[in-house]
């Protein structure tokens, strides 16, 4: 399944004129250069903090909506707020910092000073973003003695060294990189995350790292991140937790000296700028579902007929979250009643005589009662791929709505019963 | 742990003067006989049909929230509205005569109809209640022809056969009877139910059917079990899914001859009655919650100090409802940052540095940030019980909220991953 598919982004990328950099990362844009280094948060040793350091002055964000936020959210959010120039991001894996108090906000400035050091830029300059466990502090000293050991390169090795120091409980680490252009010019977006639980609503655990060469001003690349984010992240459910520590961090290097419509007619307009954004993104959240802890399966769910947004948005969310369903994804069955039940639950305007359910080309419930189709072999083999797609038309409206799940098998609950 | 205490109902059931009947169902009841019989709905051959017969005409409800209303609450909420006399109830397991449109409606209606002629009254004075997989029809042939051979008797062990002829995944069958009285008169609140998925909220796939021997109009049973259930069986989180099928009916035998303050001032007033349905519901509640489907572990969820009644109920729904938290739950980990989070998603006002989180008597989390009791051995060996509690304090108000949550174990998965 394509990503732009996935969440119905209304273009496809090729026929856009967009084109994916086989291997590509974040550091596959011009003017953007990382680095890891291991702090000892991991069992492993492996690398743990990684260090992304922009060419350009230019930051965004979108931040987690828990009130919960942790230290190094709120340390990001007060150095965005300063309008300032943005030169890099610093991250760990291993501990969230979160529920530390004012020591949790020291340590994030910690990190936060250790990496303009390393840049040489001012503090406000960096944003801050950790993951892991809740409620414990960094070793702050070792953190900080990584950070300043780390020589940020520019090559793709080290952009997938980068994403692979974020990762948690991911099984792969996630980048993505598109080109877009004519003739005489070219635009990068590339882009790391991880995921891959605490997954929705409002991103929850998942950190996303996205770079462009444009050149664009911080309200410019603000919005359009905030709009790929709400397309993307924010239509993913793999266990409906909203995490302490989400974001969604933008630098814009300006090294392609090209802005929206700056040089010529030809030149990326914003819309353009949008469509790579919304690819990048879409890559990377399809990517997290796919990793969604303990899952087997992803599928996306599209709702159809609808009375209004809300309810579309409503029902397609109820279905994505719900225990239930997500257990028939994992077993691969279609049991359609569990899809009816929730749109039932969630929608405010709801005819069960309207109600259809389709998993793929099968529809197994039409005017709210089964058809053949169900129990068919042809659906049973239908069932046992790995992405699968499930349209739940309300038939009483013309609003939709699409969301992309993760099933919920045993896996989930071995990852998840202990910290410790 | 007691069920007036799990669920805070402000009383307890010895020192008020009620007393539990040991091995006490339904039929405990005076006025209710019952039976049961086999339709063929279970692999087993056991019995799946359940039929209560009141002595009395008087009967209530409290149904599913859910649009998706299955045929049998359809059916229910109309002979309920007609405001004639209510005789008794006939219940099946093995299909959910939900998603079946106008057939499923008419099979209801045969299920009422035969009830109706075995028990010698009209066809609106029976209430049905169905659970089991939703989208197929029942049998309705084999139904009501085993409808017909129920011979219903007053004894104990005919309520225990209908307590078990409506189970579904519950490993054992839910019954409760309690009396209280004052010398010369005594009153009897007897009940069975069903879990042990779906359960939350507004009542998830559960049935509940709850007599009493006092003289009630129809008005008051409702109110009585509308309180009673707004205090019980939807403070329960297991999976947080809302069935189609979910009813608690009530029926009134007034073979006591007692209603409130009818015959003298020591007569059972209503508090006293709503007393004795709030234990025997909270009693049923709480043994769903400890049947829930793979769960290992009941947790009591108590929120405390929240700005206001809202933010305190949807903290504590959120909480429980929290695949993370559930999971941490079955794994005995008092892992509170998952608790400090899902409150901070839920809540409208909270402060980060004023939350505290507690396990029984270990405050884990003081003023937002780590104590010492957290990873203490006294805590790991508390967590080890199978009834916890968990204090989560907002620090910013006075409103508090109570609610009861199973944990999330790979038997879930397993039960629900096929439905054939």
């Amino acid at each position: 399944m394509r990503p732009e598919e996935a969440f119905d982004l209304g273009f496809e990328l090729e026929e856009w004129g967009g084109r994916v950099l086989e291997g590509g990362t974040i550091t596959s844009v011009e003017g953007i250069s990382a680095g890891a280094a291991s702090a000892g948060l991991r069992p492993s040793g492996l690398p743990d903090i990684a260090l992304i350091v922009s060419e350009g002055t230019t930051g965004a964000g979108v931040f987690t909506q828990n009130l919960a936020k942790a230290a190094p959210v709120t340390v990001s959010m007060k150095a965005l707020a300063s309008d300032g120039a943005i030169r890099g991001i610093v991250a760990n894996a291993g501990c969230a910092n979160a529920s530390t108090g004012s020591r949790g906000i020291r340590d994030a400035e910690a990190m936060q000073r250790a990496a303009a050091e390393r840049i040489g830029a001012p503090k406000d300059s960096v944003l801050v973003a950790s993951t892991g466990l809740i409620g414990t502090f960094v070793p702050i000293d070792s953190v900080v003695s990584a950070i300043a050991s780390i020589a940020p390169e520019e090559s793709l090795d080290a952009g997938h060294r980068a994403a692979r120091a974020i990762t948690t409980t991911d099984t792969v680490p996630k980048e993505c990189a598109v080109v877009f252009g004519a003739g005489d010019w070219e635009i990068t977006v590339g882009a790391i995350a991880k995921g891959a639980a605490m997954l929705e609503p409002s991103m929850a655990t998942m950190l996303a790292f996205v770079a462009t060469d444009a050149s664009l001003e911080a309200a410019t690349l603000r919005r359009l991140v905030r709009n790929s984010a709400s397309k993307t992240f924010n239509k993913m459910t793999v266990d409906a937790c909203m995490s302490t520590n989400d974001c969604v961090l933008a630098l814009a290097t300006g090294a392609s000296n090209l802005g929206p419509g700056e040089a010529s007619p030809a030149d990326p307009d914003l819309d353009a700028m949008q469509k790579a954004f919304d690819y990048v993104c879409a890559s990377l959240a399809l990517d997290m579902v796919r990793d969604g802890e303990g899952s087997s399966r992803v599928a996306v769910v599209r709702v159809r007929g609808a009375a209004g947004r809300g309810d579309a948005e409503r029902v397609a969310r109820a279905i994505a979250a719900s225990s239930l369903v997500r257990c028939s994804l994992y077993g691969g069955d279609a049991y359609w009643g569990r899809v009816v039940s929730e749109a039932g639950a969630a929608a405010e305007v709801f005819d069960p005589a309207s109600v259809s359910v389709s998993y793929g080309p099968f529809e197994v419930c039409s005017a709210g009662v089964a058809t053949e189709a169900w129990g068919s072999k042809d659906l049973a083999r239908y069932m046992t791929a790995s992405e699968v797609e499930i349209t739940c038309d309300l038939g009483v409206g013309a609003s939709g709505a699409v969301r992309v799940m993760a099933s919920l098998g045993p896996g989930y609950v071995d990852e998840n019963m202990r910290t410790s």
